[in-house]
């Protein structure tokens, strides 16, 4: 396989730490000018960015364009998404596997860009509409024959947090009297709360494990089976499985209906394969479900161009660059000024730190700069009265990415002095990112603003199934651009294994307790003592 | 007023930072031995602090008990309860009011430290507990007579996360069929989905702001308003008010009910004021709030104890400035192992940085040392799935607190492959601080760890309300120790005022767009234009 070069091996790059010495200053009155405020703006599958507001001048951002240019980083995606094992390390046991999530909807176009996978996931999407409609017309029911109104998704990790964030994002279009309720944690509280909630007669549950061997999602699969069969309920006939072909979940007795998903797919960008689509068919209705798809494909194929300035994905992934590797802030918020995107960033907090938060070369190297940055946040204006006053006057600087809408989703507002509520909403985003970016003086000290705080701005008309997939591809895409620049391979995730491993000698040293308790002291032993259980 | 000194100041300082350049180092198999993890544990009102995962020796601990004593923080603390001045900047405006929010719950001694404020308090608990026997027996019900089953608590920032998290925390312990739903957003997509949900005959709506002023808040309030006019209801009946006396909100012929707060509490610390404790009382009755209060009240008592280990909030806010001002962390994850605690974060979210995200000294000097880092987190097992991978083996260290339980909270659990539920969710806790101090080598680069990432364990018995309000006034006291510290003032948000500023501006332009597009250029305008709206 062809090495590619990392950041610090491209030509341009010591230009660049040169650029960062002297960032653009944001604060002067006629920084933000007109003509900046119209150039610093790109416009892709319905989504605008705006981006006066980062650090950046027209030499920083030829330079960046240099940097993608003879890092290939573009030229990598294009590998990615026609098949090449980007999957690996070289020299070493690793996963060896395609990454192919963009093939999972890569069904709008005549010559899709890998068709033996786009194939098999058109199968699946062939079996859940069948499904969907063996429900809609009452050809599947329960026992009773009743309608399933309700169901439980029942996965962790990937199987839960961008699946969950999707769905709340789009609830607005749910259809009329499904409901849709998430158990991950194998806290068992997580699910005992859930199961006094629903009507489990009418319940489906939605078991998802790649593996089908994921401890808390089987654990929490026993129980709601135990919690069904208590309540004189066949399991069998309320429980569908979302895994891999052949894994000990795919078992036609255990299960009313498999869907399978796919090696060169990760957990964390699965949201647009069964793992997501299975749950949103239920919830949203098939077209809808179309919908997302389009719009994560319609951003797939943005990523293939070459320039920043029409590569939406590109571009977002360069600034965070520039403000991660050549100005040093270890942290991004997303901030959404909206409500139904108040999981998106939980999502993006994995997607993004398990991908990127790595530590050795796609050679096995030690990396030489610090790789994937800390993602957090929350919606606004709801962080503008918790955690703002750090973003505004705190001493750790943090690059904002914002995202807005120009029209609310339900449509049912009010006018009160003299404004909407959508309109008060888009007015403090637009608000936040001037007073971050230009900051202000002040003769009390406690009162001046500082500024040279960069941000920037997603805007879209409407969150709808669309503009969410073409939201989620486009951070998906973002971070697998980082991912190439750094010269790490952003989808295995290693990093989970020890905790696994510690976790299964605490359970064991749990279970011997009684009988072996003069065993050596490890530290396990000693910590496990120390919370004087029983 | 007397100047406290700053952590640059004291002389233990320079000894701090030399001891810095040589951590402990916790990767060892010898390190985390027996006689370590017993002297390293710390307990206090039903929680018990494990620390061998720090950085930390004898040595360091010593010098920051120096820190503490030459920084007079226990006398800072016990000063702050008594009803010293301490929301100040000297010589410049400020907004010089006293730090009472402990008087909100020192009910369980003879002699309350700050008795007016306490005095206060007890009158609006006393009001409370007959709003609440009213709502029991009937005497107040809708017009129908029928019994309020449903609340709705309006308010943003401190009025809504602390109180939040508190009710996610303990809905195990609600009374049968109340129910309770937050609008916080000025997104009116957040009103419109909760409004859809509720029957608004039998609803309650709690408004709650300080000022009467809250432009969300007020918003939300008119939005709700006129949905209960739109279905026959008279608003006036069903609207409660948490608010300052004599705010504009503070009128019975608008509110069933007015309970007040007081300038003396700032919002990110009212949940044990009536800005929680109305919502509690509806959702859990009296006496799950009076042991709410009581939990709380017992950690006050102990951060006014003298030595680091006897007093647990002084313990972890040193620790917490080892690692963010001497070992250079720039944020902490709070990682809390129980699915009720899911809220629980995005509160010390607000509570933490907007304390501490500061630039200023108490005297208005720019301070030397970085202030209060950023929190954030998601609950564990979830978060092991999610954002693990990167404090593994990512290059930005995170100190982490983990917070669990030695029981569930439902008690509804199920063994399986030899351990219960609540067994595996604790285990996994204990290994991830183990994997994460210790690490482990390994001949494949790709799977090792580096280790020596520090972290501590909170761990109680189960998460009751006694429990949950020692947690929350064991962080609240954490934060004002760690302001003292770097001798900022944690208790104003001069942050967030740019941004309301400018949002106005904004409004305006919107709503002149029409009529005035000759206007000369400003940022305003031109980020405006930039949206397109219309």
């Amino acid at each position: 396989m062809k090495k590619w070069l990392a950041l610090t091996d491209v030509s341009v790059y010591p230009k660049l730490v040169e650029l960062a010495g002297r960032p653009f200053d944001l604060r002067p009155r006629e920084a933000l000018n007109e003509d900046r405020m119209r150039r610093y703006c790109c416009s892709a599958a319905g989504i605008d960015l705006l981006y006066a507001t980062q650090r950046v001048n027209d030499e920083v951002l030829a330079c960046l364009q240099d940097l993608a240019d003879q890092g290939q980083l573009v030229e990598q995606f294009r590998l990615m998404r026609r098949g090449a094992i980007m999957n690996r390390i070289e020299g070493f046991p690793s996963e060896e596997r395609q990454v192919l999530h963009t093939a999972s909807r890569d069904f709008f176009t005549q010559h899709p860009a890998e068709p033996v996978a786009t194939e098999l996931a058109a199968r699946e999407l062939a079996k859940l509409k069948s499904f969907l409609e063996d429900l809609e017309t009452g050809r599947l029911t329960n026992v009773q024959g009743q309608p399933f109104d309700t169901m439980i998704q029942v996965g962790i990790g990937g199987s839960d947090l961008g699946p969950r964030s999707v769905y709340e994002a789009l609830r607005a279009f749910g259809q009329q009297g499904r409901k849709v309720y998430f158990i991950s944690n194998v806290d068992p509280d997580d699910a005992a709360a859930v199961l006094r909630r629903v009507n489990l007669a009418t319940t489906l549950v939605n078991v998802v494990s790649k593996s089908g061997t994921t401890l808390e999602t089987l654990t929490n699969e026993t129980l709601i089976r135990k919690a069904l069969a208590t309540r004189g309920l066949n399991p069998s006939l309320h429980c569908v499985a979302v895994t891999g072909e052949g894994s000990p979940m795919d078992n036609p007795e255990r299960y009313l209906r498999s869907f399978y998903m796919f090696d060169s797919i990760g957990g964390r960008y699965s949201a647009t394969s069964m793992v997501g689509a299975v749950m949103l068919g239920f919830a949203l209705g098939s077209k809808q479900v179309q919908e997302f798809l389009e719009g994560a494909s319609c951003m797939d194929a943005i990523a293939e161009e070459d320039e920043l300035g029409r590569n939406l994905p590109l571009l977002l992934a360069m600034l965070g660059v520039w403000n991660h590797s050549f100005l040093g802030y270890p942290t991004v918020a997303v901030l959404p000024y909206s409500q139904a995107l108040h999981r998106f960033t939980a999502h993006l907090q994995q997607c993004d730190m398990e991908s990127n938060g790595k530590s050795v070369t796609r050679q096995g190297e030690p990396v030489v700069l610090k790789t994937g940055p800390i993602i957090w946040g929350e919606p606004g204006t709801n962080g503008q009265h918790a955690f703002y006053q750090l973003l505004h006057q705190g001493t750790e600087i943090v690059p904002v990415e914002f995202i807005g809408f120009r029209y609310s989703q339900y449509g049912e507002d009010l006018e009160s002095d003299g404004s909407t509520s959508q309109q008060k909403l888009l007015a403090n985003l637009l608000a936040q990112s001037l007073a971050m970016a230009m900051g202000q003086e002040n003769e009390n000290p406690n009162r001046k603003f500082p500024g040279n705080r960069p941000n920037l701005i997603l805007l879209a008309d409407r969150l709808t199934p669309h503009v969410m997939g073409a939201l989620l591809s486009l951070y998906e895409a973002k971070i697998i651009f980082q991912g190439f620049c750094w010269n790490i391979n952003s989808f295995d995730q290693e990093g989970v294994q020890l905790g696994k491993v510690l976790a299964g000698r605490i359970l064991s040293l749990m279970a011997e307790k009684q009988k072996d308790v003069d065993k050596p002291f490890s530290p396990e032993k000693g910590l496990l003592e120390m919370t004087k259980l029983n």
